[in-house]
């Protein structure tokens, strides 16, 4: 049976890969396994049938043969320990990689986010600038350790790992906003990712199902 | 070797078991690994010598016999990796519970924290009280689905596992909002988690450790 996950039918970034069947998209062309992506409008994630597969009712899920599995950092850490690529053979080593995906996901991400979905949803509001340099301040705290852990490593601990895969995506969705380029070792680690052959062919696979669609509308 | 952790030297929510050594504290009493817990000042935290076992200078950190760990979510992954009791044998059931543990970490906790700081940082702002509404909704967003999901069941998925102690752990922290009250079987899964004799132990000795402190000041 082929891997089946979801993604969203019309990407809200159009195109970027900031949404998180990007991450997953990626870890699988890393290892190497066959897929299929089934696009959902939002109206079809807050339906019973999808709601059976993801809690929240949310993007991405995972099926292969009767397994089902609901938020990116599960999906990636399932398909890294189902092939090989993505997490050291070394059990210390390998539990190090899966430090940095909670990193990623419970440490750097939060703050990114808020700053993200401040713009989106409280742009109109009367304390929105007043409030941005908090936000940015929250980003770059996060930052500041990240780069001098980093330092001139090409990836956060040995080879490159699932821990990089999240950390990268993670940081991408700060591309609009400057914070990145305020260290430009996370700025080149996050290039290095995106050079990656696995990430090419995922992030193009990603862009065609957007424009794709929009040329049939 | 012990097992050693890092938590706070005077813990901030007065011996509530709050911080994130709670989780881990748990977890190890669930497996009956026995361990010893460092205290660090909030001073230590940022200092060379814990930035080493933590790159973001955050509690807590777990060493075993040369192995480092940080990130909460990590180290109660590799608990339960190590012992009995917290991830089902059954490979697509293990599978599922570690989902719950990424949808703890990075779905529900996310407006948790950001609802609990607010309060904290964003207190004597001129738009706190407008924008409380907004955090609480996000907040109820998540909590509508995992209640729905839990529906009268006494776990997530199965029998208890490492994504219950996770989840458990993040919805204490609504404790003080009465957000939980508003999806009662929410309320009587935290309880049930509460009652378990692992984290009473691990309640006892975070509490012992702030009174005991107290005590000698």
């Amino acid at each position: 049976m082929t891997v089946i996950i979801t993604a969203f039918e019309s990407s809200p970034d159009r195109g970027k890969g900031l949404a998180r069947d990007m991450r997953v998209r990626w870890a699988l062309e890393e290892v190497g396994v066959p897929h299929e992506v089934r696009p959902l409008s939002f109206a079809a994630m807050k339906e019973p049938a999808h709601l059976a597969l993801h809690p929240f009712g949310q993007i991405p899920t995972y099926e292969d043969d009767g397994l089902v599995l609901f938020e990116s950092g599960a999906i990636v850490l399932h398909v890294a320990e189902g092939g090989a690529g993505l997490l050291p053979s070394d059990p210390n080593a390998r539990a190090r990689a899966i430090s940095w995906m909670f990193a990623a996901l419970n440490t750097v991400e939060p703050p990114i986010v808020e700053l993200s979905f401040a713009k989106l949803i409280e742009g109109d509001r009367s304390w929105f600038h007043e409030r941005m340099p908090l936000l940015q301040d929250n980003v770059r705290n996060r930052l500041r350790p990240l780069s001098a852990h980093l330092a001139g490593a090409d990836w956060l601990d040995g080879a490159f790992s699932a821990g990089d895969l999240v950390m990268i995506h993670v940081l991408q969705r700060l591309k609009s906003t400057g914070l990145l380029e305020e260290h430009p070792n996370l700025a080149g680690y996050v290039s290095r990712g995106e050079e990656r052959p696995a990430y090419k062919r995922a992030f193009a696979a990603q862009l065609a199902a957007f424009t794709g669609r929009q040329g049939m509308t």
